[in-house]
């Protein structure tokens, strides 16, 4: 038995399987291929599989390395498995009576679909054709059969084995097809079928003579010549430019190499005699789309594999379970060979049993027989997974954490939106853009966030629509189904805000042009105007001016999920918070299983009409007096807003960021809004305008913000902190358990923690004073989130009860990228390998990875157990979760919405 | 003798010294502090000190630990070293009979001037008093000194023991002095030397009752109970509170106390007698200004020391050496106490040979007999620091290292620019701004980049005065003598520019209300037009409205600068280079000794007139093809720029960076700008409006610039590449040894430099096949100035024939500072301690240090003997030069102008 180290087994080469025994299994990926452990693994079972045998990988890195030479021993060992494929059928490879025919075909460890190369019908000469036109009493189908030798032959093995690419339409196959068809014309068939024993002979004989005319060599009319020229064929192809292409992509090593599988030919084109008729057919041992757990696939009488998947013959159902509009009314394999569906739903069983998986078989019917050619893992969508998973442990086929590895976290996430039906074919979309909130919804146009919010009070669903979005449009943002911009990349305001929300989000489609002043979207010949009807699936990035069906799923009734979701809270040890700046938001997070709230902005609450007044008047202040007097009007507003996620959010930690952007983000841009605020505020448009003129900056990213505005204008530092411990100090009163924790911004020195906590702890003492019979907490942590504040960590820890990496700005700073706009080049990185992903989506793990993992190591020799999380946009990304895992965070924070893909990933992490 | 640990030889605290021999030496600074250590150094020298002990620092920290209390055995010790004083003297401390009187003033490590206390006079008493009056034969004197001692002891001792603090102006220092002031109004005398012994004596009864009466303690009249008070109250104030805060602020621990030094008093007031007439004076043993190597000083006859320092009297020069406008006419000592003079002359000398270094010191005239009270290093301006270190090695009394070690980096910086007298008073300047380029400048008001190219034509020497500069200015910059902004700071772009160039500027001076289309600068009611005088004082900030003189230096042509230079060059591991974008800057950096040019923009090589437009046309480009014709346009200027640095540096390294600002600022921003370019490229303003929209960014900083560019638009780094080394080409071909390197800026993944690296090595193989005859040298490296790089630096070394840091935009993402922005409150953070220095001037070690430290481990260990240099503003910053010694950089490139203090830095880095 081949081991894992079969390379060193220098004899065994060669591996056969007949049904009943095989020198291979399926734990014998690596020496034989995913097919080829998977033919062999049905034979051990006693599986009806055509007998055959593998050629194991190291021959082909032997190949590759030889020049095209094999080791000492194959020959011969081909040999002995042609002789034992033979005894097992009563055939002989070669024999001018019954000949035995093989197919040979590549078989890697790792799926290659389309990659590497097939031949079929090998072992068909001018001296064994007379033997199966005898045996299967059918010369069409045996010429036909021969035809499609020649052909597939002079391609594969004849014509690239002379390393020429030849021009487009210029090579050996499509010369015989074209043939071909003139063939079909001359006689005036409509359909191979209409071609008879003569006509195919006839075109056998043609074909060979061109092959020999353009290639310079005669077909081969040897079995052996054409079966070694087949195996070399394949074993080339791995070093094939296409094959090696997609093993750079998707990170196949080179030395893996592929096993090459010859297995005896079985027919599903044979037609019937007296034992039946013929067929082929795919199936899956449950359904891929839906995970119910019955047999489901598709066959074809008098068919060829190629046939049912070509698309050109609409294939029938197996049996009810598998019916479809589609085929509704067309026989069914039970129906019309019940012998054989009653064979594959037996061995549906065998091999679920066996593999513990859904499987994606192939199989034959040769006149009444059932064969298998193969079986493998099959692939499903979303709920699928989801449903398989939780049936298969309930059936005690797998047990909790397989199950949680079963499903991808972006299966999970195909759960968690409404979405318009991914099979539906809905025609041309009006426009395309950059998915960026994945989901579907439809609503009515709406051009300004004013009109959003307004429409909606009228009972409107909209679909706001605008040239980009900024801070002022969040109200409308929030109030409005779906958000469509016709700029932005992935990472721009609207598509950050909307998946902070869970919102349905389109952007950067560049087809819109918009004319707020004129109230329209014109894309193309196509107006829209407000109140128009638009379908937007945020999933493809996809518009369409009409009103398109939605699947709905609400992912925390849904049982399995919830099933599901709640091995993963047993499995993992990572945390899972939500960043949520509103009640509603938190209440979602918490109905999705976040475990606190690990980042509650505070800027968006400054946003309201009642509230952006005194923040501009705040911002206008010369003096601190003043400065102080409107900050007071703000208290009142914050204390409600804490007030609110605190109790939502009752028993569980809610980390609250103090104020962070720069100030030139509250104050008003059009002329018109300045005049407004000057008039409000009683102050001249001039001082106003020379205010916003004096803030505006080159880098605002690099900025007056973050605790800066804390140093600069302590007041806001206090008032916030006044309003978090009031709020938790009226709520413990009541009796309900409130657990804020405070967030310092952007620090990057630890003079600047240690100002802003003092600043903190003065406010938290005479709050003590105003609530003595409660025992407010007063926990002062730190956003690790300025490269300076990694690298001086142990220090920082020292004065921080938490640290909280903000890897979105931490990679903006690390990789020196602006979000607002890298996105054009951005994308260019990424196609062209600079980066392996985009940054913002993926934490760059070489890069921010290194200061996150050195700021945890300091962090905690600074103070013993310091709690480290993650509270940027990775937090909700697999990937990123993994890495913090690996580096020892205690917990990742996301949006609402991730909150169960996050609960996933961490559990498939602490798997590894 | 005690050593350096003398806090453990618990027997000896007190350390007497009498002409001829002391217990201690000038190397017990830490046990008897600076003037203690001193004072027993000249007497060992057998100067004429007057006798005194020194009580140790080690008793201070015994006295603060230990509220006030004395180690056993310091009574003791005191006692018979007054003894010893006594018996030198022939005189006894409280003797009725000629008493002994001392003073008792403090003595830290090191120098806390004012700090401290001092009480003089110590000894006298009703009972000594009549005696000192026999001895003298001075009442009027004696009275006079007890009254001095009364108003100092009810001070320092008595009321300063009670801890408490009095009201301003309710002291009893201001009681006394006020009561002393109204009897001067009783009698009418105008000055204190017109009262007689009588008015005295009463005024002293009537003070002792006053202190009697407000301290409720009695003034002592007992000798050694003075003593014991005055010695306690110097170590007292130590602790006091102005003493902690100079601590702090200079970094002077607190444990090392200070010690108290009690000696027998002289008086420079007493008059004249037969043996000649009393004086004191303070004397430099070289000029401080001038470094002029002979006796410099000032004295008074009949005065006390605080008279010659207090300026109330003009003080008269000690010999035609140290004669000054102001004290032409007034007597020499030489020629008033011609052997006190020899005296002096002689004592210079011995100081010198025992120091090896310029002394400051004090001494007294009493009755004839010079006294020496106090030797010091002495302080000195950067000319004479030079001289003074050149002519001691000349001497022989110091090494070369030593006189390295001398002369700090600032004092070079004085003879580095022309600038006006320091010493000269102009009085109140027209304006105050930052000093952000160093030196004087006078030139007349021009207020726009073309005015100053313009009028500069015409023979005018300019001061640019502009609200802000940006790169569009640079090249009026450059003709102007001087540049003067409303708003910006230190590292503002006129700042940087200023200091690149080495020439004057002022930034930030709000006073000035720029009106460019008026023609005017308002400043208050002063209104400067154009063409009005203007003097900068760039090195303070200031600016006058008229001409001031200019005191010239060329740094090149002083021997003593290129004397000591030329040590610093023995003496130091680090090379130097220099930032230089043009041949005549390059030229310049050679004669300031540059070993090759670390920094060669290339972008201020697009703004002159005929080079923008083909920048602009590409930058315009829609299509590579267009764009590789504008660019091929610039083609030849670049050659001509490169070939001209090229030569200039002939036989020393030029690295060369590639385009790094973002595309939007070559664009033009007014109006009529838009349209010139508009109808220049013949394209609607329309299109280079958008254009122009479209590259406006939110932080350019973080956005598509550097190598990035490079990465989109290849065409530029190879148009860059061809004419940097066809450049170089032409000039081997000529036989000129050009040197040219290529630097990639703003890399952040090697994946980058990959890229680039390989656009500049296929246009070498196209510079190649042109000129077989040369071997162009290719060497291309890497900025690293990005934090990922320096994070994945032995990754990138991989790539990189060189790193060079650029620590200005690395600072900038490590800290998260835009150098823009943050110039208004970086400043509080500096004032108020959150950074100890501002980053962009000083590199920040603990953080961005960190980060240059492992890139040059991690580069190093990625390819071994890399070679590191840094390029950034810290380049030229001593405390960064020690910092980029220690860490093994190979070199500091900076601007020309501070090559020389690059060089001294470097010197003085490796002597640590």
């Amino acid at each position: 038995m081949p081991g894992s180290d079969v390379a060193n087994m220098s004899s065994q080469y060669v591996f056969a399987f007949v049904p009943g025994e095989a020198d291979g299994a399926a734990e014998d990926r690596e020496a034989l291929g995913g097919k080829g452990a998977n033919l062999a693994e049905m034979c051990r079972l006693g599986l009806p599989v055509p007998p055959g045998f593998t050629i194991s990988t190291p021959v082909c890195n032997h190949f590759s390395a030889h020049a095209g030479g094999y080791p000492d021993g194959v020959s011969e060992q081909v040999d002995a498995a042609l002789e034992r494929i033979g005894k097992h059928l009563g055939k002989r490879f070669g024999a001018v009576d019954d000949p035995l025919l093989v197919s040979v075909r590549s078989g890697a460890r790792s799926s290659m679909p389309g990659m590497m190369e097939t031949v079929l019908n090998v072992g068909l000469t001018s001296e064994t054709l007379p033997g199966l036109i005898a045996a299967t009493g059918d010369a069409r189908f045996v010429w036909d059969t021969y035809r499609r030798l020649v052909m597939m032959y002079a391609d594969v093995v004849m014509e690239k084995a002379t390393g020429v690419e030849p021009e487009d339409g210029a090579g050996i196959r499509q010369r015989l097809e074209r043939r071909f068809d003139r063939l079909r014309d001359s006689v005036g068939a409509e359909r191979d079928a209409d071609l008879d024993a003569e006509h195919l002979e006839n075109f056998c004989r043609e074909a060979k003579d061109l092959v020999h005319g353009v290639l310079g060599h005669p077909f081969p009319d040897n079995p052996r010549e054409q079966l070694w020229g087949a195996i070399s064929a394949v074993f080339r192809s791995w070093d094939g430019k296409r094959a090696v292409q997609y093993r750079r992509i998707e990170n196949i090593p080179d030395q893996w190499g592929t096993a090459v599988n010859v297995q005896a030919m079985v027919f599903g084109n044979l037609g019937a005699d007296e034992k039946g008729r013929s067929a082929t057919g795919v199936a899956f041992t449950r359904n891929p789309a839906t995970g119910d757990p019955r047999l489901y696939g598709e066959w074809l009488p008098d068919a060829q594999g190629e046939d049912v998947v070509s698309g050109i013959r609409t294939p029938y159902a197996l049996d009810d379970a598998s019916r479809t509009d589609a085929n509704r009314g067309l026989p069914t394999l039970s129906e019309v060979l019940p012998a054989a569906h009653a064979e594959l739903q037996r061995i549906r069983g065998v091999l679920e049993r066996r593999y513990r998986d859904m499987q994606d078989v192939e199989f034959t019917v040769e006149r009444g027989k059932l064969w298998m050619l193969q079986t493998r893992a099959g692939k499903r969508n979303g709920p699928a997974a989801v449903r398989m998973a939780v049936d298969m442990v309930a059936e005690g086929l797998i047990d909790k954490a397989e199950a949680v590895r079963r499903v991808e976290p972006a299966q999970l996430d195909q759960l968690l939106h409404p979405r318009l039906d991914p099979a539906a074919n809905y025609g041309e979309p009006l426009a395309r853009g950059l998915p960026a909130g994945p989901g579907g919804a439809v609503g009515r146009v709406v051009l300004t966030a004013e009109a959003a919010e307004k429409r909606s009070t009228e009972g409107w669903k909209t679909v706001l629509v605008r040239h980009e979005t900024s801070p002022e449009d969040i109200h409308g943002m929030h109030v409005a189904e779906a958000i469509v911009t016709a700029r932005g990349g992935m990472t721009s305001h609207a598509a950050l805000v909307a998946r902070g929300w869970g919102k349905t989000c389109v952007v950067g489609c560049g087809a819109l042009d918009i004319d707020p002043g004129e109230g329209e979207v014109r894309v193309g010949d196509t107006v829209l105007r407000e109140g128009d009807v638009l379908t937007v699936d945020g999933t493809t990035g996809r518009l369409w001016a009409r009103e398109l069906p939605l699947m709905d799923v609400d992912p925390a009734k849904d049982s399995e999920v919830s099933t599901l979701l709640s091995w993963c809270d047993e499995l993992r040890r990572l945390g899972v918070r939500a960043n949520a700046d509103r009640p509603e938001d938190a209440t979602r997070a918490r109905e999705f299983g976040a475990e606190g709230i690990g980042l509650c902005r505070t800027e968006h609450m400054f946003f309201g009409e009642e509230r952006i007044r005194p923040m501009r008047e705040m911002i206008l202040s010369t003096t601190p007096g003043e400065r102080e007097n409107a900050v007071a009007k703000l208290l009142p507003y914050q204390k409600e807003d804490f007030r609110g996620i605190l109790r939502a959010m009752e028993g569980l930690p809610v980390i609250i960021r103090l104020l962070d952007p720069p100030l030139h983000e509250f104050l008003p841009h059009a002329e018109e809004q300045i005049t407004a605020v000057a008039t409000a505020l009683g102050v001249p448009r001039s001082s106003v305008r020379a205010r916003i003129d004096e803030l505006r900056e080159q880098n605002p990213m690099l900025g007056h913000r973050g605790c800066r505005l804390g140093i600069s204008y302590p007041e806001i530092t206090r008032m916030q902190a006044q309003a978090i411990l009031e709020a938790a100090a009226e709520l413990l009163v009541a009796g309900v358990d409130a657990r804020p924790e405070i967030m310092i911004p952007l620090v990057g020195h630890v003079a600047e923690l240690r100002d802003q906590k003092r600043v903190v702890l003065e406010a938290a003492e005479r709050v003590r004073e105003q609530y003595p019979d409660v025992e407010v907490p007063v926990i002062v942590g730190t956003m690790i989130e300025v490269p300076r504040a990694a690298l001086t960590a142990g220090e920082i820890a020292g004065e921080a009860a938490f640290f909280s990496f903000g890897t979105n700005d931490l990679t903006q700073m690390t990789c020196g990228f602006s979000r607002d706009d890298v996105a054009g080049f951005l994308s260019q990185y990424v196609e062209r390998g600079i980066y392996a992903a985009d940054p913002f989506q993926r934490l760059d793990q070489d890069g921010v990875g290194q200061l996150v993992a050195y700021a945890v190591r300091e962090g905690r020799k600074g103070k013993q157990g310091l709690e480290v999380g993650v509270c940027g946009e990775h937090g909700g990304d697999p990937d990123s979760i993994a890495f913090c895992h690996r580096v020892g965070l205690d917990y990742v924070s996301c949006s609402p919405f991730r909150v169960p893909i996050a609960r996933l990933a961490a559990a498939r992490a602490a798997l590894v």
